[in-house]
């Protein structure tokens, strides 16, 4: 990463790149530096990895993040300048400046995503370019401990949704609901099930989604209260690992009771759509390319996307950081890379049917792609 | 809020104030609309409040939100925008850009948080004012509903506490560490007692503070480890609810075993500075104010800051959907209105010693104070 940084720079005539944010937030300043603070910090990646901070993170920045300098915005005289101003934010862009002055910046690189306030102050003193960030086309590619982190949130993954299935599958359909010991099952009690498994595995979920019947026609939605019977019952994971900071998402869909032939057709499809849209992926491939083969899969099968109905979302994105980051499965001209670590998932909607969604994470290879998903696909349980 | 919103952009002769970015991160987004997603989304608050979204966030939007009109990209092609040119960024600002005229927008309001790449694009074609957010300004005065979900959160904070402090209470000093059942209580343990608690309760506590001995010297450490005897550990608790997303904070400093007349000397000190800093709490008073009091018993006591050891942050800051937003009570000249909600929360750190600090959560009245926190401060248990 040093090295890609250091060339980067050259290329783009840069002495350096500045981010302003929280690490919580702003996924690349985390990516940066491993400094994790819900507080706004400065990162500066120049020969070296600069952060400035308050004196209050000092201890903990320079004991925890990678960074190679840390220092803060004390030795910079911010709280006589606080005191003589009575503005922080004044203050603050001072100590920056100054901190920029010393380091010896004249020609400084923006990602599009920094504060336009804190932009147009610089703008008066430094070089500025505006660009895409580089640091998010760097994180699309993998290192083996990001892959092994994601791997590990996949498996924590792969045991709330087995939990999940487990009680669905034990569960008894009556009239229009699923009941466990004459209780109707909801999207509720799904959701806790799910979230407390991960919690136990030091995983946090938030807006799994367990929808069924009508109200998983819309892919976004949560789902809540009694689980239908005799419908499929969307259940999408996405959960973040609070330790290494790395996301998983999987998605199965499944349905207690019997399966109508029209619903089993859809499962089919979209079961056809996944092995195509996997087979699709290897470095070199792009996402776009991958994308319209599964419509055509789709459209082969009699599902054509129609007036917001079918399949209306793209193939897949990355997953890392970020839930949703490079490269995309969609319309986009992303080229996938060796290392890039992404979800293939179709689904098909129908308002008057329902949703039914199958989502894999998989790396990509040279030669395809290693799927790091292990998880059954059946409809009826 | 509509009223304010309305007055402020008259005053300021601006059409709307536009604000692109998740409701995760951006609080100002998520106050504004009610509409809570991780995908970035594109806000016009202007007479009306729009929100722009993917067309797979339109139900979502159109259902949860509080926003007057919810329109989605694909009525304004962003598809055939991605098509054309494969690039995502690029459509997305003609969409933007569509959008806004669409409305009759000319003079458009920015915050300086607004993300710089969009800024940049949009100056071409509106006149655009910089400016501090507004909304983080109104979200300092709390509704009574606001205040009620902080309430809520705060209960919760308490009962977790508690949970912590019993166990610490039943906990047997042996040499340097305490032990439950022959077992040395952990930094880990404390903290997974407290973080479950509050997850049953529907909070989220993330980087809860649990830090005894010479660690806790530094404000900010999360501790780790096994917990001493004889010597203060600082639990500092600040979780967010899950469903309201406001949060709550409060601090309390215990010690098992026996306490040193110094410990129990700067215990007196931060006690007395906590007193005098919710005494001159008051809609009216400045922050810097109620800061400089609490600095002054500190000295009285004989411990003036110095070389960063001592009271080394401020004394406290507005709580609600950031765990750290206005008004502050330290060095900026913020100046208290009713219905704020702030944390009082003096401190001592040492390094050879350790921290002592109590937080406690307060709603600014016309003539003082209601306290939220309900927890007894007592340092040995």
């Amino acid at each position: 990463m040093d090295r890609k940084r250091r060339a980067f720079l050259t290329e783009q005539n840069l002495d350096g790149l500045l981010f302003v944010g929280d690490s919580i937030c702003d996924q690349d300043m985390y990516y940066l530096s491993r400094f994790l603070t819900t507080d706004r910090f400065t990162l500066l990646a120049a020969d070296k990895i600069h952060l400035l901070v308050s004196s209050m993170e000092q201890g903990r920045a320079s004991k925890e993040s990678f960074a190679d300098v840390v220092v803060n915005t004390t030795d910079f005289g911010i709280a006589e300048k606080l005191k003589a101003s009575g503005k922080p934010e004044e203050a603050y862009l001072e100590v920056l400046r100054e901190f920029l002055l010393e380091q010896g910046i004249k020609r400084l690189g923006l990602t599009n995503r920094f504060p336009a306030g804190i932009y147009s102050y610089l703008s008066r003193d430094f070089e500025i370019t505006l660009l895409d960030s580089p640091v998010s086309r760097w994180r699309a590619v993998k290192t083996k401990e990001e892959i092994e982190a994601i791997k590990a949130v996949q498996k924590a993954c792969e045991q709330a949704l087995s939990l999940a299935v487990e009680l669905i599958s034990r569960s008894r359909p009556k009239g229009d609901y699923i009941y466990i010991d004459d209780c109707p099952l909801t999207s509720e009690m799904l959701r806790a099930v799910i979230e407390v498994a991960l919690l136990e595995r030091g995983c946090d979920a938030v807006d799994t989604i367990v929808a069924g019947g009508f109200a998983a026609a819309d892919p976004h939605a949560r789902g809540t209260g009694p689980l239908p019977a005799n419908a499929p019952i969307v259940i999408d994971i996405f959960p973040r690992s609070r330790c290494s900071r790395y996301f998983a998402d999987m998605t199965r869909t499944v349905l207690k009771g019997e399966a109508s032939l029209e619903v089993e057709e859809m499962y089919d499809a979209v079961l056809d759509a996944q092995q195509t849209g996997l087979g699709a992926i290897r470095a070199g491939a792009s996402g776009r390319e991958v994308h319209s083969r599964v419509c055509q899969v789709f459209h082969d099968h009699g599902y054509p996307e129609r007036e917001g109905k079918g399949f209306i979302h793209s193939t897949g994105h990355g997953v890392g950081l970020n839930i949703h980051e490079r490269p995309s499965l969609g319309l986009a001209e992303d080229i996938l890379e060796e290392r890039n670590v992404v979800t293939v998932e179709p689904g098909l909607y129908y308002p008057e049917i329902g949703g039914i969604r199958l989502e894999d994470l998989a790396v990509v290879t040279a030669q395809g792609f290693e799927n790091l998903t292990n998880f059954e696909r059946r409809l009826v349980v």
